[in-house]
Order: structure tokens, then C-alpha cells, then sequence
């Protein structure tokens, strides 16, 4: 993952980019790949499966592009997400069912 | 990084979630979470850090699921729009510029 | 605003489209329309404004053909929210403030 | 509708908030909105229609809002984008058909 990450960041500073990557910046293209993603699915399931593909990477990258910025650890904050998602969703309440946490029986 | 996958990984068989994941729930979730993480720059840009990690950790981890279920390699994707994008944004053109591609002269 | 909606039902009808027109499909192309509109956001605030006005009609639009498929009223649903959102962010402690109703002093 | 302006704008001007209702700013709400409401959908069909009617009036008032911003006539930008539309997807080539226009035989 780590020769991704060069990757990425030697991209963003070959072109000297990092000034326009505040995190509000960051964020609304986040949310704007995510769209483009979801834009494969808008009328029906026919994805194209390159556009997929392209569009995942974009989403990845920004986020990776943002925790950069903020100097974050990727791995810890996912695992440390994952963590508080299995004291919110414990398996004997959620297991095959899709219903959000909030719906579940306390 | 395939320590972070394995537990996202047994997060979701542990709950039999796979069953839910279809790229079109994932795809809508993934705008989703980056709409919660563009929420903390809605009025202003006094973010809440926790937050912050916590919808980010959340939107790299839907990417990882969508990765697994179209059996996709996070790396190779990431690499090779990186390469289509240094085709695209050519660095003498794009130096220290935020302007798009498109308006870029030919 | 009566002929406003009839033109966008007769363009729908003329098309045959009301079948596409699901809740879900539609409350998916309100968000990537609300993307595009963003779009315009992304670096820098040197907006395009003939784009803007028709991405913002484009969302109305998707609006409007929702309260359709659901016979909603959209004066009802409208002014509903507005009373709903009276009480909620009360004047006396939100007046000049931007801080969100879960941060106003109970 | 007047009726349904005039009370979106009371409401802004009782709090005064029309300072922290610049274009950007409400191109994000509307995002963060429409994300709302297609929440409702993320893993099944089973949507609240309260919470569906509360989050398109959201978007809808932001809607407004923003045409108010910048002096729109909400009903000219979307005739005029119907007209557009009009053109860019004629009956005979799309009717009863989901194919972007982009997809369309020249």
C-alpha cells in the first residue's frame, strides 16, 4: 500500500497541488466521485465495469489524499472504526438482517 | 493492508452481510458516508476531527467491500488511473493550476 | 407554478419515461444532479451560471416529479417543514448563528 | 407558490441566516439533503414517507433559496431547461427507453 500512497502523493506534487487539497475541498470531491460511481446504477444495473474501476480508484485516492493532510494512519482509523461497529452492530442482533442499528431491539 | 481487509472482511461473514452488498447498495453507500464526511464542512470549516477519521474510515472501508465483491485488486486499479491521469493532467500544463482538464488548451 | 409541472409531465409522458420513474431511482438522480450542481464548487467559487441555473432546475425537476409519483403536494410538504423547523431552531437562540439545533443550549 | 417563497424567506430573515446562504453553501445543503432522503433506499425499498416528505421539502427549500440568492425565476430556468431537454432527447429516439441520450444513435 505504501508504494500506492508514493504513487499517489508524488502525482499531487509533481503538479504542486497540495495547496488546493484543504479538507473541505478534499470532501466535496469525495462525495462528488462517489456520485459519478453511483451515476453506473442510476437507472438500472448495467455498470460499466472500467468506469467502476476508474471511479472506485478516484474515491480511494482522495481519501488516502486526505489522510495525508491531516497526517492520519489509514489502517488505525479504519480498524478503530471497525471496532466501534462491532460493539453498535453485535452479531447476535444483526446477523442477515438489514436493518439499521437503530431499528434493533435494545 | 491486507490485515485492514481481512477484518472488514470477517466484520461482514460474521454478520452474513455479504447477501446485502450488491454494487448498487455499495455505490449508494459509499455517497452516503462521503455526504456525513462533507457535513462537517457545511456552514464552516470547524470540523470535528473524530468525525472526521470516523466517515473516512467508513468510506474507505465500503471501498474495500466493493472491491472484494467484484473481486478487484484496490492496488492495480489505484495505479492505473494514476497512470491515465498523469496522460491526462501533463504537468507542464498543470502546474500550481486548480483549472480543470477540459479547460485546459489543447 | 401548475404549468411549470404540467410541461414536465407531458415531457415525461411524451417520452413514456413514468416507468423509469421509481422513489429509489429518483431520489438517486436528485443526488447526482445536486452533484453536478456542487461540481461548480469543487476548487474554487468562479461558478458557472448558466450551468448552475440548469442543474438547479434539473434537481427541481427530479423534485417535482417525486411529488408526482407519491400525489404529495408540494406547497404542503413545504410549508409542513417550514412549521416543523419553527420549533425547532427557535429565533431567540439561533438568530445570526449558523451552530446546528444539536449545539444550541437545551 | 409565492405564498410557499415568502414563508421560506420569513423564516431565513426572522434568524438571519441569508449571511450564511452563499451559493456554495447551498449547493452543499442540497447535496447533504438529497443524501437524506436516498437514504431511504440504501438497503431495501421499505422508505418512511414522512421522512421522505420532510427531506424534499429540505431540498426544495434550499432550491428556492438559492434562486433567491442569486435574483432566479425558478419558473424560467425550468421551462428552459425543459426546452433543452426537448432537444436532447427527442420522443421518437427515446421513448420508453432508460438509454442516457449519450447512448442514442446520432
Amino acid at each position: 500500500m505504501q508504494e500506492v500512497i508514493n504513487e499517489i502523493l508524488k502525482f499531487r506534487d509533481d503538479r504542486d497541488w497540495k495547496q488546493f487539497h484543504t479538507p473541505h475541498n478534499l470532501a466535496t470531491s469525495i462525495v462528488l466521485e462517489a456520485g459519478e460511481l453511483l451515476e453506473n446504477f442510476q437507472w438500472n444495473d448495467d455498470y460499466d465495469l472500467q468506469n467502476v474501476k476508474e471511479e472506485l480508484a478516484d474515491i480511494m485516492t482522495y481519501c488516502l489524499l486526505f489522510t495525508d493532510i491531516l497526517n492520519l494512519d489509514y489502517k488505525e482509523i479504519i480498524l478503530n472504526k471497525v471496532k466501534k461497529n462491532e460493539l453498535k452492530y453485535p452479531v447476535e442482533k444483526c446477523k442477515s438482517s438489514s436493518k439499521k442499528y437503530t431499528e434493533l431491539g435494545a
